[in-house]
């Protein structure tokens, strides 16, 4: 049995609680990070608040071993007095909707061995997929799920509105965008490339970029730019 | 019984030519575009080829109702004297990957009833949904495609680039495309943005800016500024 107190009320702390709740070897407390003043004491406490608050809170926690939840902070970032170490999903965890966690890759970080092996079983005990990564390499990886993940959709932003400015339903591209994620599991997103940016066709980037505001049109070019350049 | 002449050889012509020799109500014959003394009549003749090529080889044509399959071009590419139309397909088609015709929108034009219907009739042999779209909410369409296509793999690639500069496996990040792609199915892009650009997370910016080259930090920056303006 491994007990775990969670610190934190938000989306990744509400999440982890109602799938910890579920596996037969663990035992989960909850408590806010507002009334910290009787801290239960746990095999494992997991932070996870904003990464703004992570160093004011894990100051105030005793407890043997203290890990934070996010991508884009190092573990140095935490400042309790005894171990310390990482415990972030790379997913997206919106409200309301069920995480399926044995899709979710664990990224775990620790000072010595035995945490580390501590906290891969705490993660096995929910997830399947379970990676040993260190700040640096959390960080790029951190710094990756912004393109794939908060730019992308932009992307999907971008194409919703020229949809609507022009009066065609944006639910046309649901299959181009599914088909698009999907090709990259077999294909490198560099083979996967396709259309007039990387055909260097003039006569369509012209055509298109009549078609745009300002704002889009800047984001087309360099988009094309980089495109062609192989970068 | 609808007969139907294919002129092409690429992906899109035999990825057609496959699909159309299962239905039991369409006759096919497939040709080159480089083989054009002896056409064949056909009540629906389709012209899969390049985009530059259109022109030229319609105007070849003397076949009743010749169609094109491009995103980019409008209908007046077609040189024909008889009856034109469009026959656009709103997917990728990559060589040796099978395609799902009942997931593939099919965007179709006609400039008379009769031959939408025909269009219509035709596309419904093979796929499920058929939608009537004119030459400028084709040429939107396709520029959105571009943004959620084109563009969106080349985040894919940088994410890409970031994860081998920093020794990291890129699969890591695959349950994250996933999701970000599967979740505008039920959010608008806009509700589904989250990330430091739109938390105004300086800090976090900053910190991910040091990590990339030039050119990724113009795309960074750009996109960043671009979902903060909620554009």
């Amino acid at each position: 049995m491994i007990s775990v107190l969670l610190i934190g009320k938000g989306n990744v702390a509400s999440h982890l609680h109602d799938v910890f709740l579920k596996a037969d070897t663990i035992e989960v407390t909850q408590i806010s990070s507002r009334n910290l003043e009787n801290i239960p004491d746990a095999n494992v406490t997991i932070i996870a608040v904003s990464d703004d608050a992570i160093s004011e809170v894990s100051a105030k926690v005793n407890n043997n071993l203290v890990v934070h939840t996010s991508g884009a902070c190092s573990i140095d970032e935490l400042k309790n007095k005894n171990r310390k170490g990482v415990f972030y999903m790379l997913q997206t965890f919106s409200k309301g909707k069920e995480v399926d966690f044995k899709k979710v890759p664990f990224c775990l970080e620790a000072t010595n061995l035995e945490d580390q092996k501590l906290l891969n079983k705490l993660a096995k005990s929910i997830g399947e997929n379970i990676y040993e990564i260190n700040s640096k390499q959390r960080k790029s990886l951190h710094v990756s799920a912004v393109f794939v993940n908060n730019f992308t959709n932009h992307m999907y932003k971008i194409g919703s509105d020229i949809c609507k400015e022009n009066k065609v339903p944006f639910d046309i591209l649901q299959p181009l965008i599914k088909e698009t994620a999907s090709k990259i599991a077999t294909l490198s997103p560099k083979e996967a490339q396709t259309g007039p940016a990387i055909r260097n066709d003039e006569k369509t980037i012209k055509s298109h970029l009549g078609l745009l505001s300002t704002e889009q049109q800047e984001i087309y070019k360099i988009l094309t730019k980089s495109i062609q350049n192989g970068n």
